[in-house]
């Protein structure tokens, strides 16, 4: 047979995969599973999107053009305006998802050995994206206890060497649902200015913000045009996750001059799931308060329910639809596969997402498990339930 | 400005992209522009896929499974068990286009630094998908004089080393036109055993074969199996450029793991795509019939008129929808945008590919250029009369 490189062996597994054989398991013996795994939302795609599809009138599925079209790019900018982030067509590079956009970002500002600055816990897939670009994610830890914060500034910079070639930053934030502060935000203009690095800001949870606060984009920072590329997606904000279609967006001349040679490579982005996409801009706000509305209360019944379990410590999100516990347990890996091979109650049990898969540092979130929120209350307060039942008897292993 | 890496700068642009402004300013000033330069075909897409995606009930718009659903890469199997390749839905992956599948082939079997030997030309992207794999392509030149048939074996044997780690090949090739034999195929076969080397196949354009020829595929071939990875794609095969639907397949288990990691970086294929992709399967054998009774009647028009002009070499195509033409020129750069700028007849002009940029020779091709031949036949023998006028009163310069 021969010899598999070692490039492709070091990707990462997606920290959840080992558990769906357990999960298929225990659906095989008759328990329903309650999905808490998974940030794929149960919110209807707004009607506007799949019509568009419906009726589209296509006779050649041809090849869009590789940056996406014209008249979808500019409502794409005026979709930004709204959100006071001034850009035009050209700074916008459409992608087949979030993930491209990423990928695009890490291969245009950094070279094989090359450092990207990340605070963990963070996105589990931004291992896959940095080990096949060849790019070093190097970890800044943040924490629980106060919400996953920004670290400290210094802790930035003394990760800083020549290698460094960015910072990114999920925000708000998956897995911790933590939002970014504008003071926050302006340290990070700050170094990255100093240290003439690049800010990278996944913001597609940019509509999921809560109890009154509102985002800050990296773009509305004046003075960080050269450094800001955005990565942005339809997947979360109008529950298309299976379009595939996202966007980078920078002012820097450059970067959309480089990443445009990636998206050459591979042509264009979907078709149809750019047709769903451009309609989706025309999404009245009724549709978003409606989301947020629901969002808002079924994190208050996971975070109310979760603090009253003994000996669970959670952060509270104030965006996206995710939040970190820390469970009285050592390994949350073996606890999420106990959950699934194991526990049930009245048939009923729940999968989790190990947390340890967020962090780069080695040790880190072994007692942590990520949540997301994308399900009805109903099954919510039933998984709680079943995690704190299933607390009382785990038989730490 | 912050640095860019010289990895995304060294990313290589598209042959075409940069003649794209002069064809823009061609069409300001009234011409018309027979596009001779794209793949793009003008077929219709069968009628069942279209309608497949007009009918879905799709009200989550969400991810699909990351490697293709069971029922959709089942029916992919028994699509290839029809060409005598016996695989199972297990060894396949739905991919991105094959664009991702030949990301994930070379991201899988080669770390940076390593080597893929490539005979030249080839389909410019694969040193796209190498410079951001960080793979080096290391070209084997075949020539216009045998109509790009495979080099000798000794010629690959020369540059094997201990970096090399697979042989790609296009089969029918993108842009020579040419099929290989199944000896061919067996001679790589056999180098690739002896090396303990990946063969690497895409094989994106296996129903486009002409003159009674029949495609060999790598899967076909007996103790290949470790070896061989197919990149196909639904693009060419059902006019579907823009779904962006492919597969890898493999019999390697480890391959097929490994490149699974990568799919689940990206999370998911196009749901949309897939929708149509899966329709298409059911696709009448008459539509090939007569897509390919047609693009055979397109390729002896272009060949027969192409060779009547003075000092034009032309490798007759077997199969795919391109041929290389020599021009009797030094510099198909400048020839094809001074047929933008500066020829047309009756208001009407051509846009060539330059064939330099599908060699990674420097120096190569630069006489050459490749003709798609996707579309009418009236538009393809006007193409070819001014081209033959053309360089009749070109000022070489």
């Amino acid at each position: 047979m021969p010899s598999i490189s070692i490039k492709g062996k070091s990707m990462p597994e997606s920290p959840i995969r080992k558990l769906v054989p357990y999960a298929e398991k225990a659906k095989k013996r008759g328990i329903r599973v309650i999905h808490l795994n998974i940030g794929q939302p149960d919110i209807k795609t707004p009607q506007i999107a799949l019509d568009a599809v419906k009726n589209n009138n296509i006779e050649v599925l041809s090849y869009s053009r590789t940056e996406g079209s014209d008249a979808y790019r500019e409502k794409i900018a005026a979709y930004y305006s709204k959100k006071h982030i001034h850009v035009n067509a050209e700074q916008i590079i459409v992608t087949t998802g979030g993930s491209e956009a990423l990928s695009f970002a890490m291969g245009s500002i950094a070279d094989e050995g090359d450092e990207i600055i990340i605070p963990e816990p963070f996105y589990a897939n931004y291992n896959g994206f940095a080990t096949a670009t060849g790019v070093n994610v190097v970890p800044v830890v943040s924490n629980i206890e106060n919400n996953f914060a920004l670290p400290p500034i210094e802790e930035f910079e003394k990760l800083i060497t020549s290698k460094t070639k960015g910072i990114l930053i999920c925000n708000p934030g998956n897995p911790t649902g933590y939002l970014y502060s504008k003071e926050e935000i302006q340290k990070l203009a700050k170094i990255v200015k100093k240290h003439d690095l690049f800010l990278i800001a996944d913001e597609v949870y940019r509509e999921f913000t809560y109890d009154g606060r509102e985002h800050y984009s990296i773009l509305q920072e004046k003075g960080l045009e050269d450094h800001a590329i955005i990565v942005d997606s339809v997947s979360k904000r109008y529950s298309m996750c299976g379009a595939r279609i996202g966007c980078l967006v920078s002012k820097n001349k450059e970067i959309i001059q480089t990443a445009l040679k990636f998206a050459q490579a591979r042509l264009s982005p979907p078709t149809y799931a750019q047709i769903a996409s451009e309609a989706a801009l025309a999404t009245p706000q009724s549709y978003f308060d409606d989301v947020k509305t629901e969002y808002v209360s079924r994190r208050n019944i996971l975070i109310d329910e979760l603090s009253k379990i003994n000996g669970v410590t959670v952060a509270k999100p104030q965006g996206a639809f995710y939040c970190i516990a820390q469970l009285p347990i050592q390994d949350a890996d073996h606890f999420a596969q106990w959950l699934l091979d194991d526990f049930h109650i009245d048939d009923e049990t729940v999968m989790v997402a190990p947390a340890a898969g967020f962090y780069a540092t080695n040790g880190l979130g072994k007692n942590q498990i990520r949540i997301a929120y994308v399900l009805d209350k109903g099954s919510l307060k039933r998984a709680v339930r079943i995690l704190g039942e299933a607390l009382n008897v785990y038989p730490e292993g």
